[in-house]
């Protein structure tokens, strides 16, 4: 079974209520409650799946599982408001004991403050199978939250940050971009027409996020802000390091669709640079132009989890 | 290291944050948001640990996943709003395949969906381990919610329905007790101090209530509602059904402190019985009062998650 397979067979059956505005299938649900909205995520973090503790220590392993779903809020442009973590602790081998419990704790305290988030909630047992960190998130919205659906053709698709590589590191070290897509929201407002983090690389989630804006969408290869750690994984396994910059996964940088007329607005915006990498269209199509103008189809590449790290 | 230490251990560490008006160490937490409280709540369900595959379906262990996290939202006398699931799902051996990551996910929504809860959100990811199913749930308080911290000296202490044994069998197949919650919160009003869920048994979670709520009780041994479950495992193993009832864990029925000028309010309240089964008192004390009044010291036994069902 793949992922994305039971993750569509999940969204025909998700069905549809009068208190959920946006349900399974983007980066948060929003949920009206007594007032307000809540916008809320589920994610797991799994030894040997998403982190290896004979490689990592337990509170990198926290730290990633909270700031994987902080970045999930970043996709949405809203606040964290709290976050919730329930921790299956090994009985033994890495992970386990007293110490290891109580780090994981306060590395999961530590990373959700750097944000002004509270933990406020948790659950703990104990089994004899590797360390899993599942973490939920209830976000805030400011004065409105960021989908996937709303890109229009037209749109200019932007990337923050650099991207491929980040096996070598970045995937437990990576900052969420919280700050960064309220500032995009602030300064873009209504021009911002959706938004959403890179977990699984662009190969795959430009895909999505076409496929929920009713779009498709040209991405100039030549224009990918290509990190220094995809050169360092080309030079290892022979890959040119564009193509990791395109299917490496967990780079947890934003990918939005802005308005032509907003992109003035975010120019300089913050020390994370902003790439402009391509144009959404009208015609539901997807594909990679070269620098010469050559079109090319759509790499089929992407990370899945069905494989280690 | 034993669940109830870590969680002393945690409780200490929680801080406070103004959007924070009850946090770590209640059934849920709540967090103010735009407009409104929302509550929230993690739990998991673990192989061999919350129920064993080798003996009962994938679809049973979702059912009390999501029910467990409904409990929780009874225990605050609020309506669940929206939950979200994260599947670690086994590549081999019980609960592995496509099939049963379907039985989990239509589990979980028809659990939620018997109180008019949508699932909204949830993560999947396959691993070489056993399954583990974590929920997070949204509550939506009516127009208060109902926390540990509630008892007064004088008020009667009441649980709902029968107590003991549910490991013959009822825990995994309980009735979250959200519609009678809320039905006692209509009728006893401001009477109604406080309110939890009996997920480790009335030994550990009577002395929590009033650890909360600085206060102490006297249950009666004599009125205990025991459950058949409790005496037909007493013939089994030789342990007095009343020991059972008081320290087996699983009933996920309610625990409430009421003021004795309500208590006539929820006579005939549902077909549930309500049972008055002791006094909270003054004096910070736990003590059981037999049939002849006389006095024994509290029970040290308790269900923690140290041990397999």
């Amino acid at each position: 079974m793949r992922e994305n397979d039971f993750l569509r067979w999940i969204n025909e059956r998700a069905g549809s209520h009068t208190r959920v505005p946006l349900g399974i299938g983007d980066d948060m649900a929003a949920v009206k409650i007594s007032g307000g909205i809540a916008l809320l995520k589920i994610d797991q973090c799994l030894d040997r799946v998403h982190f290896d503790l004979r490689r990592h220590t337990a509170q990198q392993a926290a730290t990633k599982a909270v700031n994987r779903c902080l970045s999930d809020c970043a996709a949405m442009a809203c606040r964290p408001a709290a976050i919730l973590i329930s921790l299956a602790l090994p009985r033994e081998g890495p992970g386990s004991g007293e110490a290891s419990a109580q780090h994981i704790f306060l590395a999961c305290q530590a990373a959700a403050a750097k944000f002004d988030c509270p933990l406020v909630g948790g659950d703990t047992a104990l089994w004899d199978q590797r360390l899993a960190i599942t973490v939920a998130a209830l976000g805030a919205a400011a004065s409105r939250y960021l989908t996937r659906g709303g890109a229009k053709p037209g749109d200019t698709l932007f990337v923050s940050g650099a991207l491929g590589g980040s096996i070598l590191g970045r995937h437990l070290t990576f900052t969420p971009r919280i700050e960064l897509a309220e500032k995009i929201l602030a300064k873009a407002g209504d021009g911002l027409h959706a938004m959403m983090d890179l977990s699984d690389g662009l190969a795959q989630d430009v895909p999505r996020m076409m496929a929920a804006s009713g779009t498709g969408a040209e991405v100039h290869t030549g224009q990918l802000p290509i990190h220094p750690d995809a050169e360092k994984l080309s030079a290892q396994d022979g890959i040119p390091a564009g193509l990791h910059a395109l299917a490496d996964g967990e780079d947890y940088e934003l990918l939005f669709a802005l308005d032509p007329e907003a992109v003035p607005e975010i120019v300089n915006l913050s020390d994370v640079p902003l790439s402009a990498i391509g144009t959404v269209t009208a015609e539901k199509t997807l594909a990679l132009i070269d620098d010469s103008g050559n079109r090319h189809p759509w790499p089929r590449a992407g990370w899945e989890h069905r494989t280690q790290p």
